[in-house]
């Protein structure tokens, strides 16, 4: 590695682009490195986007956290793509929609049409809910309001639970394509 | 965005982690745009990891090149995940492994294990080539050597054309998926 031994690897203190989803990011990140202890999917958390300024190979003296166009996590599950955004939020009736910019609103949909995985996790009211990347443009598509409603999330998104190992989020990711293809088969047999 | 107004946002002077991949870098790119224009694939060059010492969420003052474990291209092609690294190389008679590093080389087998698709394209000698992660593993797996010789580059690697929309590298993994197809086919036949 290149970087002097010097630099403190410690990154904790300071104040990153969105701190909020912190604690939520910590428990994805555990979650992510359990699943890649026994070999289920290879996710990883993308790196922040940083415009550099001033600096060499060895230390960036002047830099800025760029607006990320895509989600935080991506990654491989059963050989297709999945990608999904963790976000947490105080207010208790509602996720407000600037949580997630409009380009990244291009993208779930693009990542939907192109058949990858995609989603949102919420945590709010001390719950934590997968919002499946479909529901979350039906929601959209549909009103005009600027955030989304917590009865919906609560309703159409799925609740997570937090084991020792993480969250379940496979878990559930399983339970809605199993769902997708019960529903098209049975679709067929009429 | 919050980054403040007297920051140019220009980084192409600075030496980054690994400059030498530059043109190569803008010609894949390029092809990434191409790819997202004609709404082929999806593929996003992940973004340089790096780790912030000092700074707030306006202006990081000091911060340092991480070292990657995974690959730097990663997206969706067909609903499967793709991810692949490019690099040039100034040596004429062989491909020095010091390029790819050992985390890397873990992260290849990882995906090809969780059956994604993953490669490497290689610069060198003024031709560009696309040499598949199984026979990039296959090289490293059968031999002590700390470099792949150009020989097994031209043989085992496909050769890529530029356009002028970039490279035609998704065009290369048709032929190779629909080659292993076909051998699994008639195999299933005999």
């Amino acid at each position: 590695m290149n970087y002097p031994n010097n630099i403190k690897k410690n990154n904790q203190k300071i104040v990153t682009y969105d701190n909020r989803g912190m604690d939520l990011e910590n428990l994805i990140n555990k979650t992510n490195e359990y699943y890649l202890d026994i070999n289920r999917a290879l996710i990883y958390k993308k790196p922040t986007p940083i415009g550099i300024v001033e600096g060499n190979y060895k230390k960036i003296t002047n830099a800025y956290f760029k607006c990320p166009s895509t989600l935080d996590y991506n990654g491989i599950y059963k050989g297709k793509y999945i990608e999904f955004e963790a976000k947490e939020t105080k207010c208790k009736t509602s996720f407000p929609l600037q949580n997630i910019h409009e380009h990244q609103i291009i993208h779930i949909r693009k990542v939907l049409e192109h058949n990858g995985i995609c989603f949102i996790i919420i945590s709010m009211n001390g719950l934590i809910y997968l919002l499946n990347g479909k529901d979350f443009l039906n929601y959209i598509d549909t009103t005009q309001r600027k955030s989304i409603e917590y009865n919906y999330i609560k309703t159409t998104g799925h609740l997570l639970r937090e084991t020792y190992n993480g969250l379940n989020y496979l878990d559930i990711i399983d339970n809605i394509y199993e769902g997708e293809l019960i529903w098209k088969i049975k679709k067929q047999l009429k």
